[in-house]
């Protein structure tokens, strides 16, 4: 089991602009270390200068530095003030920087030496600037900052940098500090002292070689030599160049370097996309516009104007709901021709050109293409360019629809942001269990084990080979037979029968039974002949496993469980979220995202079976609810019965505990009264049941008497009993169906729309 | 796709030990800011007093504070400094404090209050000691603290705490700070000052009441009364108790409720262990000395001294590798007896009493238990108590005999490291493609697609089903058949013929081709009929796909990949990594991290199929080396070739490309010369091939091309090949056993061992 891969849910999300205001001068080293560091993040920063006052009254813990963090979803921007604080924002709000080092570890001695950079550093050093005349400050100055320097001398004896192998914010913060000390017009120290910190100096020339210390003017893009000619001339130039304008348009050169070229002493990952993803352009909101950039993606819509010297192209490329609008010219574009036959919606392409700020209603930036490359039309079938054969040309389709092009729908608005919830959803679930040091297990999919569900079991076999010609299935094949004209199973692969599981829960145990906190996520499949549209015969369950812990526990540990992959949608998806309330969805929920935030808010209501019965006959009694189905004491409940109580008396999540024992499974834990068994269900609005979960049955011979009830064999449970007869404890556990989560946090309808291939009776496509 | 989950990997290790070393006096604000933080955030801390020149010694970049972090594994203590940067590597390194806020915008924040602290609160706090009788300067520092209380009264208008709805670190830092100012002894501000701050006074008191501020002498334990009474007094108490000892006793108690109770401040979370693991314990060395705790888990090994009156119990929760020590007595023991005949080995027990540094070698501390309870003996088959029949009950196993019984083998120390490590590969898996902006597509299991592997499939069928009756497999059962004798799979559940599927690449690119960076990690099966070490018919495989990219990039990728992979290992695996290189560990592997090292550190070679052929031609041709298998142009490398390459040639990985279109798959891009593929496989030493992939053919005609010259039906590839027709794009992806890389990683050497239950010709148990 790894430590927790704890650390908060990053900051980065669509559309946040970053925008630095300062009333320092812009030479200062604040603002110099922010820019660059910005800069070596790939993190777009727009400077504003403005008086100390009006910083302090949007930021009142600010005195003349802020840092303003604006989302399109909200009208209040946020504030981060003090200088340190801002390039820890800033370096963690980039994907890939690496800024903050490798480990944890690496973070915390980023965090010393920006510490010390600040005191002992940056502070004597505006000492020096002020005290011009008085000696004795000048030569405490002086001593403090020959001080640090000593210190980064030494630690840099026989390293490049001063954490780990790479650039980090230390070496940005402590190069820019360090420039009237070690640059080009060192004039702080004397020669007889810069003499004694070799390593620095060496480091220095390093560091300030980087990209990011490069002038706008001088793009890099051309290779070392202008760029390194600048780069020698230390970071002044960059910082004015960066300071002189409210836009940082030189920012973008340097980006636009780091999108084609490694940089290697910031990253030493090999892999680089050669273009921007929708949703980084996008974040970047205004701030983007300047920038040069390769987008790309699909069409979603393509339409011509002004007597067809225009063409409006709208690019996706599934990193996000959003497109970027893209306008070609005739006259001024590269491929305008290939680009207006390429068949239209579906078509892959390549566009090239300069952002600019948008004229048009409900869009912040678009490219004016320089060059459209099409990558690959839409073909008919007679082999021409042309949209009449491709299915999802049109733009209105029914999810029913959509279902018999599954290869297809990820391309649609709805599919794709289904899947980018569905991704976000398992992360938080490795997250959660891996942030409480649970280990996960890779149950079986394949089993011999005979006790449980056998009746909706599929059997996997190698006993009705494909044909040997060929792949077609034909040819006559005959059974092996026993005597009695069974199915000789001892000649199948596994000489015995197999079957698909249809849960990982008793084989999770073993390992539960060995290492305390253990969870599975993986396939189980369901040979029901059920049509609805909450069943399929594959789909993904979490099964987590806690000892030493019982039903209350399970409890607790399902409700934090289910917050959390809410408040991770909120705060992850809310880009989609936000598409799945609107008109524009098929089948949209209005108010999707309050009836997460209830879930949130609330603690979940916990019930007994019994309770849950007396209530739901109260209320049929009196009048306030008819059911369809029956309800007593004994029967199991009903979706409608579930959602009742849920929706209409509760209005919030509910557990539901202690059932009879006769429609629970026989390794649940039999109560005190032996009638119920300590089992709990939770129901969510919209949904009804969403979890199941049970402490287990932890008596060896309680165990063996419930499952001689049930009709199992001894032997068929006995792998599973010698976990009550070799050191048995309190445990319980729960299964979460994966898709019927996608359903309740999307509002999806159906359950076939929220996995990628839907296999249900009769369907097993592609 | 939620945004990136990066973040750098976390510091906290197994027996990570943390001391501060302060030249400070003990009330000074950064001592309890440090001290108070790291009992809220359950951290242990020793305080060693030291001076100013020791410190420096040791850490250069030190003035009067440092924080020095010892591991077991390394000879070599780490130092962090400065009080705020010490006050964050602590709080990171906590699992579960939330310190740092929720998000990591609340983490901005949060950094933003400690430095407001540290540059307006605390600095002119000690100007104010240093100041007596300097009126200017003392008014001056006043004037800069109600400034900070200001900024902090107004941004606790409207809230409890300073950031977010929780506790933080900006909290405890400025309440630290504000003591003589807001605490019950304040003098530092005037009536009136403090009359305007009426925020800030609600705020001081909610947060000293907070637990971490409690003084070690009354335990929170036993309510609300003595602890809050501690609390109202003020931090000072606390910060002495802490300071005054060089181990910080007083957190313990403390530290016990947390493991009890929950600190709603801290954590909302409703999910508490009631227990704590051995790893958590360990990982505190010394300073965990004097605690008493519960610990819960399985013996490892029980005997017997002194006569029978003590009893050495070796206890293990799977947390980690090591164990705890737990010594009980006759006298001193509650449960001495039922302890001394529980049977022995595998019996689960609960362990309560104080935790003490223990004088055996090899171990730093162990428990004097107070209290034995055995939850679970181990029984014998006739029911009494013994070790006769437990099947782990002797020492020394082989790994083949732990095979027959995988229900029981996660107990052993090999198969708990295995599965550790096989936790935090598969997290890793999911950090790297998600910090990477990656889709995680779940590509189903069950295929009704025919275009490849069908002679290694399973079928999956609900044509053979189990008897009626029971759960046994009897009765004859007579399968549907069409006219020619041949199965009629239309009366299958999928009206077709199912199989299991052998890789999920056809599928994922159709997700490719709309969200341009997915990936799949999921199990896929083989139906081949083979018994090596390096096989199994049911094994798990990550398959990312990348669009807009060629196999330069897909060589790119996998090496990142790789070595993120082998880096992850290294940095939280280390203590199973020892175990494995051991010579307790069967079949340990001496060099292991070297062998990963070595991964790690060197570039990829990469060189064509072709210059493999002329390199092994010559090799052979000089008599350097001797194969089993012939070699020459257009055959595949058997894995003695590969390994030679990799092992003898050139010693580290190997990238070989551009094999020969008959030995590869119909979908891998054709190369200019007509006769090769862009297919590429990744050697490494000890496994051989790790990887494999390829560009995928983009060219519809290529593709159909080969298809049909495969003997493929174009009606079986149609829908693939739609993906060409609408839109098609360079794209390349490759394929990651799973097992196969936890062989790499852990040295073990027969695949049956690194999956919980390993499904093979004959064998599918439990």
């Amino acid at each position: 089991m790894p430590p927790s891969q704890k650390g908060p849910v990053p900051l980065l999300g669509a559309g946040l602009q970053f925008e630095l205001l300062s009333a320092l001068d812009s030479k200062d080293f604040r603002v110099r270390k922010i820019l660059v560091a910005a800069r070596a993040a790939g993190i777009p920063v727009a400077l504003k200068t403005c008086s100390a006052e009006a910083i302090g009254e949007q930021a009142p813990a600010a005195k003349a530095l802020a840092l303003r963090i604006t989302r399109p979803t909200s009208a209040h921007p946020s504030y981060i003030t003090q200088s340190n604080a801002i390039v820890r924002t800033l370096i963690d709000a980039s994907e890939t920087s690496g800024l903050y080092g490798d480990t944890e570890f690496a973070r915390s001695q980023v965090d010393s030496w920006l510490e010390l950079c600040w005191l002992e550093l940056e502070t004597p050093l505006a000492v020096l600037q002020q005290a011009k005349g008085h000696g004795d400050v000048i030569a405490e100055a002086k001593k403090l900052i020959l001080h640090a320097l000593t210190a980064v001398n030494a630690a840099l004896a026989a390293r490049t940098y001063l954490v780990g192998n790479r650039l980090t914010a230390a070496d940005i913060a402590l190069a820019c500090a360090a420039q009237p000390i070690l640059g080009a017009a060192a004039s702080v120290l004397s020669g007889k002292d810069l003499a004694t910190l070799p390593h620095a100096a060496r480091w220095y020339m390093t560091v300030t070689h980087h990209a990011a210390f490069a002038t706008g003017t001088s793009s890099s893009r051309g290779g070392g030599g202008g760029g390194g000619a600048a780069a020698r001339a230390g970071v002044s130039a960059a910082a004015l160049a960066a300071a002189n304008s409210t836009v940082d348009a030189a920012f973008y050169q340097a980006s636009a370097v780091h999108t084609d070229k490694p940089l290697s002493m910031v990253a030493p990952a090999k892999y680089r996309r050669r273009r921007v993803r929708v949703k980084e352009l996008l974040a970047r909101g205004a701030a983007a516009a300047g920038e040069t950039v390769v987008v790309r993606g699909w069409l979603k819509t393509a339409r011509s104007g002004a007597k067809d010297t225009l063409l409006f192209l709208v690019v996706n490329d599934g990193s996000c709901h959003s497109s970027l609008q893209v306008v070609a010219s005739r006259d001024g574009t590269e491929g305008f021709a290939a680009a207006a036959s390429c068949g239209g919606v579906g078509a892959c392409v390549a566009v090239e050109g300069p952002i600019i700020e948008s004229p048009a209603k409900g869009q912040v930036i678009e490219m004016q293409a320089k060059k459209v490359e099409v990558l690959g039309p839409v073909y008919q079938s007679d082999g021409s360019i042309g949209a009449a054969d491709y299915p999802l040309a049109k733009k209105a389709h029914s999810l029913e629809y959509l279902r018999t092009h599954a290869h297809l729908r990820p391309r649609t608005m709805v599919y794709s942001a289904v899947m980018r919830v569905r991704n976000a959803m398992a992360y938080a679930t490795h997250r959660f269990f891996n942030e409480r040091g649970f280990v996960y297990v890779h149950t079986p999919l394949l089993t011999g084990a005979d006790c449980e569900g056998a009746g909706e079991q599929f059997v996997v076999t190698t006993l009705l080979p494909a044909a040997a010609e060929g792949h077609a299935c034909g040819g006559r094949v005959e059974l092996p037979r026993l005597a009695d004209g069974s199915i000789d199973y001892t000649k199948d692969f596994f000489s015995k029968r197999a079957c698909l599981t249809v849960s990982g829960q008793l084989n999770v145990e073993t390992y539960c039974s060995a290492m305390s906190d253990v969870y599975t996520f993986g396939p189980t499949f369901r040979a029901e002949n059920s049509h609805t549209s909450r069943h399929l015969a594959e789909f993904w369950m979490i099964e987590p496993e806690i000892a030493f812990a019982d039903l209350e526990d399970d409890m607790n540990l399902a409700e934090d469980y289910l917050k959390y992959l809410v408040a991770h949608a909120l705060e992850h998806c809310d880009e989609d979220l936000t598409y799945f309330e609107s008109k524009d969805c098929p089948g949209g929920e209005a108010d999707l995202r309050a009836r997460l935030r209830n879930v949130l808010e609330n603690d979940f209501v916990r019930i007994t079976y019994t309770r849950a019965v007396a209530l739901l006959e109260e209320h049929i009694a009196s009048g306030k609810v008819k059911f369809q189905n029956p309800v007593s004491w004994g029967v199991d409940l009903a979706s409608e019965h579930e959602r009742y109580i849920t929706e209409t008396v509760y209005k919030c999540p509910v557990v539901v505990t202690n059932y009879p024992k006769e429609i629970k499974a026989f390794y649940m834990k039999l109560d005190a009264d032996g009638k119920t068994v300590s089992a709990m269900d939770i129901l969510v609005p919209k949904i009804g049941e969403i979890i199941g979960g049970s402490q287990r049955e932890e008596s060896f011979d309680v165990l063996s008497q419930r499952a001689a009830a049930m009709g199992l064999e001894p032997a068929a449970i006995s792998w599973y009993a010698d976990l009550r007869r070799y050191g048995t404890m309190k445990h319980a556990g729960f299964g979460l169906g994966f898709e019927r989560l996608i359903l309740f946090i999307t509002g999806i309808e159906n359950i076939r729309d929220v996995i990628p291939f839907p296999r249900y009776p009769g369907h097993c496509e592609f």
